[in-house]
């Protein structure tokens, strides 16, 4: 199952044949704000030479790379994908396998919805060394910038990640979540990608169990200085949403931990005012 | 309820009454491994003046600190705390009410069962600033170092973070975990403080519908040079623990990733061979 291509790993044509073998390093982006980069991303990105980011890093987080280093855009949007999966994976492979050491820059954390697994299990399959550098996930951006915790005491002793984009690329297949298990109490249910699925995900919530007015938030462009609060229920939310124009990227989160956020909010960081809609 | 004591503030007798209002920062310290702090976390602590630090603050974590900044320890050791919770608050809330500055440096990330919440809610509710910078949190760590993603199409659609610690200090209350939500299939369930309990979630995962032959594995010191992983199933997981006097800290994680773990770990990070045992 792993082939280890040594002739390619010492090929006297690439100048960077003398620092081989090849490594790939996974590197998570953070969620936006470049001061919630890890140390050691930071420090892989000013020594990169090579990076290949997507569309989820921001521009701040670019900055941080070495600037000698090439860059090569292989973001992923909604309905037309610059490079597929299955493409950025065959880039990686071929490019390690040349003999140059790769940087792979995801927003989040390359474990939690980044389809880092499968990156990494591609590159053992070919026997190429790789790291992984966790980065701060969305959800956990969202929480101390808009002061809702992910787990507290009295409300909520499990904290769950979904995501609430549709599996297929062309919304055919439409959602497929474990709706008894999202839908009981007492726990933090954060939504990736869950803006245009919001409408859905609020009404199978209450449809199975789940109380109508469980307090729900949707947050844009988490950790950046444009971020953004629209707070509700499971049952206002959407309509909240909409009327606020609400757009992607932005984490949906319900839980009684919500209710929090009008609490600590207003002490925390300097979200707007005019940024955080009442319920 | 806010109540924002301003002849304190400025208290004359303090001298760092020039530097009011104080200012509370909650800090994430990460799972172990320094350089997994974010750039934001080692600023905050390389300008700090005092530290409150937790158990779980590695001593390299430690070495980030202002040279010149007082340190305190209020870490909490199962069965005898140092410091309950109530009382780390009442200090947090006392010390920023003379007008200093306070960094409440504490293991992973705040807001993920590290009773962040509470803090955040008593300095809101006595009217002090606050801020909170995440952290990676120890499932991250343990994923991206021991080759174990949290999420995977083929394996895990979501992921659950619960702890196994016992919410009565002296154990008489027992586990009291949503059962029927974590033996979903399909997920990838990580427990924090998990290796006193983890005979009893096991076997209750097991009486609740999850297959025996679930993979399952403990990571003892996530992150550290002595990280260790143990990997099984539910069934197997319990006797090997024991076999190989598996110690807290340790996160424990069950689901279908944990089956990568074999072929991810050896072209990732130097965790010893010897560290990794066998099912």
């Amino acid at each position: 199952m792993s082939t280890l291509d040594e002739t390619r790993f010492f090929s006297p044509l690439d100048p960077d044949a003398r620092r081989l073998p090849a490594k790939v390093t996974l590197v998570g982006a953070g969620p936006g704000d470049p001061e919630l980069l890890t140390l050691k991303a930071a420090r892989v990105l000013a020594e990169a030479r090579l990076v290949l980011y997507d569309k989820l890093v921001s521009k701040d987080v670019l900055k941080l790379v070495n600037p000698q280093a090439d860059l090569i855009y292989v973001g992923k949007e909604s309905g037309h994908h610059t490079l597929s999966q299955e493409g950025i994976i065959e880039l990686l492979v071929r490019i390690a396998k040349t003999g140059r050491s790769v940087v792979r820059l995801k927003g989040g954390d390359p474990y939690i919805f980044g389809r880092g697994g499968e990156e990494a299990q591609a590159l053992a399959a070919h026997g190429i060394a790789f790291e992984v550098v966790p980065g701060i996930s969305a959800a956990q951006g969202m929480a101390a910038y808009a002061g809702i915790p992910l787990t507290h005491r009295d409300h909520a002793t499990q904290v769950v990640f979904v995501t609430g984009h549709l599996r297929d690329e062309h919304g055919e297949r439409g959602l497929e979540l474990d709706w008894p298990s999202l839908a009981r109490p007492h726990q933090t249910l954060v939504i990736y990608m869950g803006v245009a699925t919001l409408p859905i995900v609020c009404e199978q919530l209450v449809q199975h169990g789940l109380a109508a007015d469980t307090p729900a938030a949707v947050i844009e462009n988490v950790t950046l200085p444009t971020q953004r609060t629209v707070a509700g229920t499971l049952a206002t939310l959407p309509t909240l949403a909409r009327v606020h124009a609400v757009r992607a990227p932005a984490l949906v989160v319900i839980g009684g931990v919500v209710a929090l956020h009008a609490e600590l909010a207003p002490h925390t960081r300097a979200e707007d005012e005019a940024g955080t809609a009442a319920r």
